[in-house]
């Protein structure tokens, strides 16, 4: 077979998910997630990555676009892979979710894009048979995090040079205790 | 600004780790990376994604086309994402490094894609100077797996049903602890 690479053969969307404390009509403290409603379920805020936007910069776009929140890039928290889907023109299609830091909380959805926006309890967010099967895991995985850690769900960032013509990189892997940081830090 | 997706917009390479125990002639027990030597450094071996083709098939497919060995997917391990590299034809560039289980240890590299391959240890290749700053890191992940459980560095997948006519999608993330999965779980 030829070992020549052949072209693009995936499309990269990315959603992005800014959890939230946020003070109920009960006065209980909720966890929340945002959440938009399209014509099929509740999903997270998101979109396709454009040409030379990092993961992170598409989450944030896209939930501004969508929600009008507007956010920080903290760490990946899942990636899909599908073949075949009818709106990726025959390409293959990876869809990240990120983890976001909200930095404003006042919803202002773009009509184009969602019937409603909101912030849902994250426990009934996990649970709701309205939403899609991956935004429950995605609700279940922040709600473990909300609970025991971050760090028990995300995959944080960190720039490394490249080998091409001072290019750099992004990469994106669990944290490393300080230990083994070091071992591999001549970078 | 247009809200139609593009085209595709990244190519996809995906490498495969095999981590495995070995004797070594000393008569000790060492855990050992599978890497191959290229023009530029030592780095694991890996490819491009062919259309439709699952991550973990192509870890695996390109372990065994360029060093010989069979294994099975386990986990993905890490990403990165590259913009502007001068051999991804203008396209973006995504590369995930998976950890597999190797089937077979015998070397049989091909050379037309390595000038060597061999099985070394993996606390020397995080710290070997002649390998790339990605494959350190990813040897320094797979020892703190090694010696604290590879639960602590894995992304592990299960496959969910898509919301597309009988189309089913791979889904990557941190382990769930029971009471979290079982409550997303009425995929």
């Amino acid at each position: 077979p030829s070992r020549l690479p052949g072209y693009a053969t995936h499309q990269v969307g990315v959603a992005g998910q800014c959890p939230s404390f946020a003070q109920s009509n009960n006065f209980f403290v909720l966890f929340s997630g945002l959440i938009i409603q399209t014509k099929n379920a509740w999903k997270f805020p998101g979109g396709l990555s454009e040409p030379g936007e990092d993961i992170g910069d598409t989450a944030t776009r896209e939930v501004l676009e969508e929600t009008g929140i507007t956010s920080e890039f903290q760490a990946l928290l899942s990636i899909r892979q599908q073949h075949g889907r009818p709106d990726a023109f025959g390409k293959s299609d990876l869809y990240i979710v990120c983890r976001l830091k909200p930095l404003s909380f006042r919803v202002s959805f773009c009509p184009h894009e969602c019937l409603r926006c909101e912030w849902m309890a994250l426990a009934a967010l996990a649970t709701a048979e309205e939403a899609t099967p991956i935004t429950r895991r995605v609700a279940s995985l922040l709600l473990y995090g909300h609970r025991e850690g971050f760090d028990k769900v995300d995959l944080t960032v960190r720039e490394l040079p490249a080998l091409h013509r001072g290019l750099s990189y992004k990469l994106y892997h669990r944290d490393l205790p300080e230990l083994y940081e070091k071992m591999s830090a001549m970078d």
